[in-house]
């Protein structure tokens, strides 16, 4: 069960409203009247804690586990009750399990409340616009005319500077700067990540390497998510873009002017140069890196540590460096690893 | 045109005025009298913005620009008048139109001046010198003795350690922290970066890994510019130098000891590890690794992702990991490209 | 000799002190009274520093030193002898010249003492808990119920988050944020890290990429060491655990639910994805990225830019990406260094 120090805890929810939550069927003899007071894994959950069973690969922890409840989806029943401790779990079946237990993540540990209104330690410029429903936390520092948006949570040491707009329901963590930048709803940026940077480009010149102005600004979409400490460069004309609901990992850098379609994924410490385009629903794992100018189609994936030099056609799965089809990249990481055997021949 | 909310608008030069500044010549039949106001990418011009031909390679995009007035060199202007819209688009010949570029930018866009001071909010050491043409910026951090020197600017919530010394006309942006450093003039360090910590240095002792003292400094040349969450950690016994005029982007990694010379680049996500010397003009592409005490060559170039484990000859251009030359890199890409038709015949 | 701006000198001792605190015998004719003011690499060294020698390799520094005496093993004391300059050069027999040079390093230049009590500038949540021998520095944010120990440092501007508790003797760098977390003894964490950040984690849902909640907390263990700008992500529904003495450098990403053991090294700009397992004593060099819930055996080594897909068995050395046995790796290193000759033939 979470620790009640750093999570909301106490609320107690019977299984008959666990189920009538999540849309669920309580397979017998489960006791409606059960009682679930925390969520767990199964290797870690106590008897009062619902846990999730996300694949059949999991069949082993559920046997052993002292949770009380467990979502399920119907498919798997049959195999679950085959397994020992399952005369001790209840069963809820329900079509997505994981879904289920998130949706009864937000009911039973809800994220705390911070009273909503402008810490006396903050910095707010007198032209910048607060609204009354938007929380201000300690020590932080909101520029000329910058506008928060209704619900929005700005954190400890947070800066927003000049101009920059952000839009409701955002969480702003502690210690992220957004400058030059415009921000929709339902945003979260991570403790650290820099917003909105001069990017990176210079240009020869008789006395040295001359500063290239970067005059564009950075555009987050609703539901946009980014990552702890990630950097997002401000365009040099243009902008960069981020779209709606991709999520950026800790560690990312996104290079000036690129952009980003909807719903793309982007694990930690990958690093897009510039004006690279990712259209929709792309992913990429961990410590990818992208040469400038180049398209990622719409769906495509990346393997982590992927470097890619030339498009990546939509829908198409890469990993390697350089990147080639997972059928080519396959081919090669079985020939290295066989290496020995190869030779010894 | 840039944002004005962000970007300082406003000013209009004639054609006849920006041809002038440039050192340029308008191409017939450029009206002089003509105006810009802003600066724009090809693709997003309108008829009041300045564009410019980089390549001939962008002529296609030139041809459907909405662009008043374009800077192009002299070999490019027979062809750029072969294609339609240029009509419509003046041309000013410049040996340079990126130079030229860059140069307009900074007169139609110079950057919004912070008024000089130290902000009621800013928690400065009686015992630090700030030059009364300094900026030092709301919430800052300015410890014992520190010096910042005349029109610097300290960003909102930087922290300047105990007898740091920062030159003139810096640009030290919010949340940058810098220690145990001397910081020439003209140094640009962006938002988050950290200069001057303790490297990363243990030796196995009886009693566990005990941290080798890290008793140098950071030396910052002039014009030196340092990306954001970049850290550059300090000397171990010498001091760790990165020379005049280098660039560094964001989320590198700067080992103790480490000695770059001048004019060097260096992408984002790349690191060094400790005691490398990298010499004048050598360049690295993002993602690149270089282990510890290599030599990088004055101008070599290492490709991104390059993992380097020798020293690199002066003017060598490798790639891969780990790092060869630029001939048996490109071999070996093109062996892993073509696996599949080599196993099939 | 150190910047005296920015450590601590002035100390003075005796070559018969030093003997004595290293327990080391001095070679003759060495003079007890002859005096060391500092510390000094064999290169930069003058008459009043003590240098130290790691190995046969640097003989040729020290025939050149201008170092006043020389920590050195007893197996090497012949061979240095032979070297001109040594008739200038003390030298000091010990078993552990580098660990012997740390220990004076320590007297000579001890680290600075902040003094006890909170800077007037610090926020401190009224129900927060603040040890009387703790200093809390300027511009810090210390939240509700965080608990900080005795003798323990928070730099400038970091930020404790509510419940938060900080051990004994911990150096928490300025800028730092830690939430969700509960930290030991004689824990270092350098600047910009963060700490407990909620882990990436998505799930498709009808509406979207749905978040999963992050309901686990981060352990730091005693004298553990978090690098700049390092992110550490809280667990899912269990604990993220750094165990005792592990050090880890800047900008690296540990995933949530990741459990590291015993005095681990992790190099910069490595990455873990979530639920690793990596047993006591392993290292990794820089640039690493590990696969989501692989194990990396007990005192497994993995060369800098590895990329591991498969679990490690102890002790067992890898590099390349993918990674594998290092004769494996070397076998294919060999091929490509080799590829244009082979190619002649």
């Amino acid at each position: 069960m979470p620790d009640p120090r750093f999570f909301e805890c106490g609320l107690v929810l019977t299984l008959a409203e666990i189920s009538r939550i999540v849309g669920g069927d309580l397979v017998l003899p489960a006791n409606c009247e059960q009682e679930i007071r925390g969520l767990a894994s199964l290797g870690s959950a106590k008897v009062f804690d619902l846990v999730y069973l996300e694949s059949a690969r999991h069949l082993p922890h559920l046997a052993r586990t002292s949770a009380g409840a467990c979502l399920i989806r119907r498919d798997m029943v049959e195999a679950a009750s085959a397994v020992s401790s399952v005369a001790r779990v209840s069963l809820i079946v329900v079509n997505d399990p994981k879904l289920a237990f998130i949706t009864i993540a937000n009911v039973l540990h809800p994220e705390r409340c911070a009273i909503s209104g402008i810490d006396p330690t903050a910095i707010v410029a007198p032209s910048a616009y607060i609204d009354p429903t938007a929380i201000i936390s300690a020590g932080a520092v909101i520029c000329d005319r910058a506008r928060i948006g209704a619900r929005s949570l700005i954190g400890e040491q947070a800066v927003i500077r000049s101009d920059v707009e952000i839009g409701t329901d955002c969480n702003i963590h502690a210690r992220v700067i957004v400058s030059h930048a415009l921000v929709g709803n339902r945003v979260t940026i991570h403790s650290g990540a820099c917003i909105g940077r001069a990017g990176f480009g210079f240009h020869p010149a008789p006395s040295g390497l001359q500063r290239v102005p970067q005059l564009g600004r950075v555009i987050l979409h609703d539901d946009v998510e980014i990552g702890a400490n990630s950097c997002i460069d401000r365009g040099t004309l243009d902008d960069t873009v981020i779209g709606r609901g991709s999520k950026i990992d800790n560690l990312v850098q996104i290079g000036h002017n690129c952009q980003l379609g909807s719903y793309c994924i982007i694990a930690a410490q990958t690093g897009l140069a510039g004006s690279v385009v990712v259209e929709d629903g792309a992913i990429m794992g961990g410590q990818v890196g992208i040469a400038d100018h180049l398209t990622i189609g719409r769906g495509a994936k990346l393997a982590a540590q992927s470097g890619v030099l030339r498009d990546v056609p939509p829908g198409e799965v890469q990993g390697g460096s350089p990147a080639r089809s997972i059928k080519l990249w396959l081919r090669a990481m079985s020939r290295d690893m066989n290496l020995g055997r190869i030779q010894k021949s």
